[in-house]
Parts: C-alpha cells; sequence; structure tokens
C-alpha cells in the first residue's frame, strides 16, 4: 500500500527548486518561494510541489488516505543539511571553557595535550556502546532543530582501530537513525601526542594502514585533513588526499582556520569537494577555489565560541564560490547543535542575507556533502525531508534570533518531530 | 494541606545564597554551588536548600506527600529574571532586517517613520485583547526558556489611553499567567512622529498627563527615559525622572546606547536603581554608577542584532558596577526571547564569565527591578521559582552554546513546564 502524505498550506513553502548546480552569487538568493504551498508525498519520495489550492484538487480522491500535516501560519523548508560535523566522539570539554576565557589561546590548549587530545583520548577508551549512546543523543538533537542530513567526521580515533570504530558507530547511527549520515574519513585530524617529533610517520600510517582499510571496508565517502600550522603542512596534506584519492575517496580540507596557510589553494589544486573554515583563506585561495568550483563550507560557530574573527563570506560570495554552513559540532571549537543558530551568526556575524543562510544550509549543504541529487531541495523524485517552522515567514528565523523554531520534521516521509518534540 | 515539593539529587544546585546586596566585581562569581543538591518547597515557598541526603533525612516523614522532581544529572538554579523587556507591543517588524543588512541603520529607518514608529502605530491600533493575546505568547515562551519574572515596559502607546492599554495588559497578565511581571512606565520611549518638531509638548504631555493618572493607577513601579540624541536630552529625561520620583516611581533610562550622552551620569544624578544599555557608557559616567550604586542592566542581544560594539561589561566590573543581563525583548532591536542565549552573549561577546552571566540573570536580575527580597536566589522564605536545566553543570549553559537546555520550570512551587513543554 502506498504511504501518502500532504503537507498542506505552508505559509510560505521553500522550494529551493530549479537549480541544478551549487548556486553561487546572485542564484544564492533564489529560492524560489510558493504562498500557501504544498507537497504530496508517497512513500517517502516527493510527488508534487505546488501550491495548496492545486494539490488539494490534483489529490482530492487520495488526501483522505494521507497523513495530512497542516502547515498553515508556519514556514516549510527542505530538511535541513549539516555538510561538517564531528558527531561521534566521547566527552566534552567545558572545563577549557574557563581557560579561555582566561586569554589561553586554543592551539595553548592543544599543545599542552589538552584540547583535542582530551577528546582523543577519551574516544579511543571509549565502547563501541559507549560512543554510539552519546552519539545518538546528539542525533536526536540535530533532528530537534530540523537537520535531517549530516556529514560525520572519524578523526578522534587516530589509531586504525580507533578510526575504524568511529566510522563503524556512524555506519550503525545511519542504520538505526532517521537522520541520514554521510561519513567522512579525517585520520588526518590531528598529529597524536606520541608522534610530536615525527609527523611524517603518522601520515605514512594515515595513508598505507588507515585508508586502504576505511576504503576495503566501504565507510567513508570523503577523506579529510585539518591543514594547519602545527597539525599537518600543505605538503602532508596533499599527500593524504591524493592517497584517498585512489581509493576513491574525494578530498575536503579544514584550511586557512587560524592563519593564512594555503588550504584554499591545496582545495583547488586536489580537486576537492570543499574546503572549510576559511577563516584566514587568502584572496588567491579564495579565486582558486572560485576557479575550480571548490565549496566553502563556512563555520561561524566556530568564530563565535573561539571569539575569532569571521570567515569573509561575502568576499567568498562576490568571488562566485557556492558557500554552505554548518555547525561544525564537536565537543573544543563549537559544541553546539543548532543549525538555526549558524544561520543567524551566518547573517548577523557574516553580513549573508536571510536567504543566502537558507541556501547555504539545505541545497548548497546537500552538494558540499555530495547528496543534491536526493535531498536540498523540494521537488519531485527528491526524498521528502522538510522541516516545519513555527514562523510566518522565513525572515523571522533570522529575525527572531537565539531561538529554535522548528515544529515539525518530516524525513523520508515519516514525521519524526511534531511540535518541537521527537516521536 | 501543606502543598509540598521536593526538588531532589541536582547535580549542581546553583543557589546564590548569602549575598545582602547587588552582587558586585568578586562577589559575581559567588554562586554557592550545591553539588547532590535539593530544595524542599511548602506552598510556594522555600523551606530548606541543602543536600540530597540531608533532606531526605529531614522530611523523610514528608517526602510520599511531596511532588518530587527528580534533578539527576540536571543543573538547578534560580527562576531566571529578565529585568528588561518590551513584553506588551504589537507586530513584528522581520522586514526591517533586510534593510539593514543592507546597511541602513536603526536611527535611519526610525527617522523615516518606521522602526518604534511602525511598531507604535500598530500598538496603538490594536484593541485590549489582540495586545494581550500576542503577549501571553510571547510569555509562554520566556517560560519556556526559564524565565519566572519579567519587567515589562509600556512606550508604545505614547497617548495616555494607549500607555494605561499597554499597562493594563501587563497587569492582566501578571494576574493570569505564571510569570511575574514587573511594570515600568516609558511614556517617554520615543517621541511621536506628529510631536517631532515641538518635543517639549510631549514632556509636559508625559508630566503632567501621563504620570499622575499611571501613578494614581498604581500601574508601575518604575518610570524609564529612553535618553539618546534625536530622543529626549539628558535635560528632558531628568525632568521625566525626577517628575516620577514625585509619584513614588523609581527612576531606569535607556542610557548612552548610540552615542555617549551622559546617561549614565544622569542615572547617578537622579538615583536610578538601574541604567541599560551603555554601549557607549563614558569612564566618567562609569564611575559616577559605581559611586552612587546605580546597577548595570546589558543588553547584548540589541548589540548582536544591530551588529553594534558591545557594552564594556569587563569595565564595569571591575569599577564596581553590579551588572544584570536581559534580553530587550522588543520587536525592533532585539527580538528574541531566550534569555540563555543573552547569557552566552554576554560570555562570548562581553568576556563574562559564566559565573557572571548566572549571577547577572538571577540574583543580580532580581535587584535590578526590586524583588531580590522574593525571588533570585534559592533561599529560605524565598519563593520557590526554580529552573532546570538539562545539563550536567552550569558551565555547560555556556559551552554548548546556542541552544535551549530547560528542562523544568517551577513557578512558585507549581511545575509550569515539564520536558521542555508548557503543562
Ligand atoms: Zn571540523
Ligand atoms: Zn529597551
Amino acid at each position: 500500500m502506498v504511504q501518502r502524505m500532504f503537507i498542506s498550506n505552508a505559509a510560505q513553502l521553500v522550494t529551493m527548486a530549479g537549480h541544478t548546480a551549487p548556486a553561487t552569487k546572485e542564484a544564492m538568493s533564489i529560492l524560489n518561494v510558493i504562498e500557501n504551498g504544498a507537497v504530496w508525498i508517497e512513500d517517502g519520495i516527493i510527488v508534487e510541489v505546488g501550491t495548496d489550492e492545486g494539490l488539494r484538487e490534483t489529490y482530492k480522491d487520495q488526501i483522505e488516505h494521507a497523513t495530512v500535516i497542516d502547515a498553515t501560519g508556519k514556514t516549510v523548508t527542505p530538511g535541513l543539511i549539516d555538510p561538517h560535523t564531528h558527531l561521534v566522539h566521547a566527552g566534552t570539554r567545558e572545563n577549557e571553557y574557563a581557560m579561555r576565557l582566561q586569554g589561553r589561546t586554543y592551539m595553548d590548549i592543544m599543545e599542552a595535550g589538552g584540547g583535542i587530545h582530551a577528546t582523543t583520548r577519551a574516544t579511543q577508551q571509549a565502547t563501541h556502546e559507549a560512543l554510539y549512546d552519546q552519539s545518538l543523543q546528539r542525533l536526536h538533537t540535530f533532528l530537534l532543530h530540523g537537520v535531517t542530513t549530516v556529514e560525520a567526521k572519524s578523526g578522534y580515533g587516530l589509531t586504525l582501530e580507533h578510526e575504524l570504530k568511529q566510522l563503524e558507530v556512524a555506519k550503525q547511527l545511519q542504520e538505526d537513525h532517521p537522520i541520514d549520515i554521510v561519513s567522512t574519513f579525517m585520520g588526518a585530524h590531528a598529529v597524536p601526542f606520541e608522534d610530536k617529533d615525527n609527523p611524517e610517520a603518522f601520515v605514512d600510517r594515515v595513508i598505507h594502514e588507515m585508508l586502504p582499510e576505511v576504503a576495503e571496508k566501504k565507510l567513508a565517502t570523503f577523506n579529510d585533513v585539518f591543514c594547519e600550522r602545527g597539525v599537518f603542512t600543505p605538503e602532508q596534506s596533499k599527500r593524504i588526499l591524493e592517497a584517498g584519492k585512489q581509493y576513491g575517496l574525494t578530498p575536503k580540507i579544514h584550511a586557512d582556520e587560524i592563519e593564512p596557510y594555503a588550504g584554499a589553494e591545496l582545495a583547488a589544486e586536489v580537486g576537492a569537494i570543499s574546503a572549510d573554515h576559511l577563516l584566514k583563506a587568502s584572496d588567491k585561495g579564495i579565486q582558486a577555489m572560485s576557479e575550480a568550483g571548490v565549496m566553502g563550507v563556512l563555520l561561524p560557530g566556530t568564530a563565535f565560541f573561539l571569539m575569532a574573527e569571521y570567515a569573509q563570506a561575502r568576499k567568498m560570495i562576490d568571488a562566485g564560490v557556492a558557500i554552505a554552513l554548518s555547525t561544525d559540532a564537536n565537543p573544543g571549537s563549537s559544541p553546539t547543535i543548532s543549525l538555526p543558530f549558524i544561520m543567524n551568526l551566518g547573517c548577523l556575524n557574516m553580513k549573508m542575507t536571510p536567504e543566502e543562510v537558507l541556501t547555504a544550509t539545505t541545497l548548497n549543504a546537500a552538494y558540499a556533502i555530495g547528496v543534491a541529487d536526493k535531498v536540498g531541495s523540494l521537488e519531485p523524485g527528491k526524498q521528502g525531508d522538510i522541516t516545519i517552522f513555527d514562523v510566518p515567514n522565513y525572515l523571522t528565523l533570522s529575525y527572531q534570533y537565539g531561538m529554535n523554531h522548528v515544529d515539525t520534521v518530516v524525513k523520508a516521509g515519516q514525521q519524526v518531530v511534531i511540535g518541537g518534540q521527537l516521536q
């Protein structure tokens, strides 16, 4: 029997329809909004998108067999997509917060064996089950904030065994939880504390021990590197990313977060799908990304939480780089799970418009993790992933800041959040 | 029959106990936290605060007759207090948001008859019932964000009739809704558009028409003025505040928001209970406030939303000014209702510590609106106003930023929010 769902009478239905590539420049403002809009879904797939009046006429004989969601007075968008998270990890690091408020920097704390090393120890020590349980709670929270697809990186294991553990937890969560998870291998997230004096040996292990095994087990789509002074050099990063390509893993880069380090340039050179962070990306790097079609995934929560300068979103958009936004959810530099709040930061601290931030968390976010054929817009043939906000128009998502307006979340045609509560 | 409530086994119980005046300097960091803490409440009044073990022993014969709230793993604080809101108003202004993102300033928009004038028109045109309904929804949202007491200002009426309407709506809400409302008359919120060329005539109406009537009807505790270039001069502000004192209304001031305008100095001179905003307060003004014991109510959401510089919280705290934090909830310059998010801004954008922002939204906020004898800390004899956050320690409220962690809210010994849902 066909499972039918009718999303009815949205005050604004933000479809993001009609784009055939990541949106750049003015295209980032094209939301294709339908007032009094409606969506018809069958077996989890969108069949038609249009006006409430039109769809009620077309499906008049079937509506009584459909689950009807009344979106009167509400704003409906594609399910939000978070294209950069460190979902699977153990523990929290609120203790470092006080240190930073007293003037210690993130790099200070890390070099002293805290920071990422603390999370690495906790993640290595955690059982598969403990990691699974903690990450599952985070997925619930993502769902409550309107997110229906997330990317998830490894990189707190740093040994073959523990990197595989992280990726296997992500795989199991993908099977068990409504949110779709796209996995990224990030063995090169940090040089392990004990390899501090011989990073090349660790790079070799990433390339010769970890990558083949991750690829063999089909545990990841992307291969990511933290290219930053004191972490991995552009040369090491390039070796790792090129090696990943041999195994069919598409490159991503944590680039130019703390200082200009030619990470954006490297992303263009190796044909990365995205370069992420980019707080200190050079003009040359931005231009190279634009020419090579590398997307920019900006993480303003990290700048907010580390009290740093923000990425130059406007300059990148003007240069023709397609921008996506993400939480960077992680226990050290961005411990939030609210993508709606990241949209607020996009507007208020990076001067993006309400239209651009919506594009950056739906359509462009889908492209940034290679799933735009399936999600990121509300169009026939795409998956019925839909977020309904209890606001009368999309502008209000940016206007009533600092609040979670998610009312209902539909994943592949199933209601998974109703009235702000998990089902 | 006695109504008993037992809040049991909080991972951290932030009592704020032991203060006998607004907390300044180092005292702003004294939270008096009890690990595995508990609270015993009878008929809405706190009877005892201590360890779970201790209270279970003392009340062992009565626990079976009590409503028991298990706070295991959670953080319990005094109900949050928002000491500066424009709760009662009609309409929203998300349309101005796009204008501002294109570079128009708040004062630009206001001088063109938009801004506050738009809200004034909407509020004047709204019936008592319409105003009541919209404001009631906002109170529900405050409650969901852990707030149990709010100050509420008039100032969108600007005529005797409509200022009274706003204050009467606040009075009715105070009777009908669990949140306690402290009312402030703010007839001098703006010079009406039609009085632009003769502001003195309007000042006279505030003093001779409105103030006597507001006082006679006992509709307000405080008298507030927007002292800013282009709005009310320090001289006009002083006349209005001194006149209010004759009617028993304690002065408050919207001071030095857009430029240094000697508002802080005026607050000290007239003996205001607080000066609010203070983004551009002069060193001299800060010193004068400290000496006169005027509190500073900081509204970092307004700086965030208007993309302005933040108030110099650290300088004020160092100077001995007692600081409170507030949303400034209003449709123009701060359309948020999340005081927990304001705490995040306090830390990350004003460099306050997690301890200071908690003091600033409980104990000091209570002092800033004259209700510290009744609320603002968890001590015997105070009202059982309590917020329970689903985080293991108070640091996490600042650490997991941009999210609403409120789980349960108790108002005068009644559960009004459970599991993040209104009861
Ligand atoms: Zn990251
Ligand atoms: Zn105000």
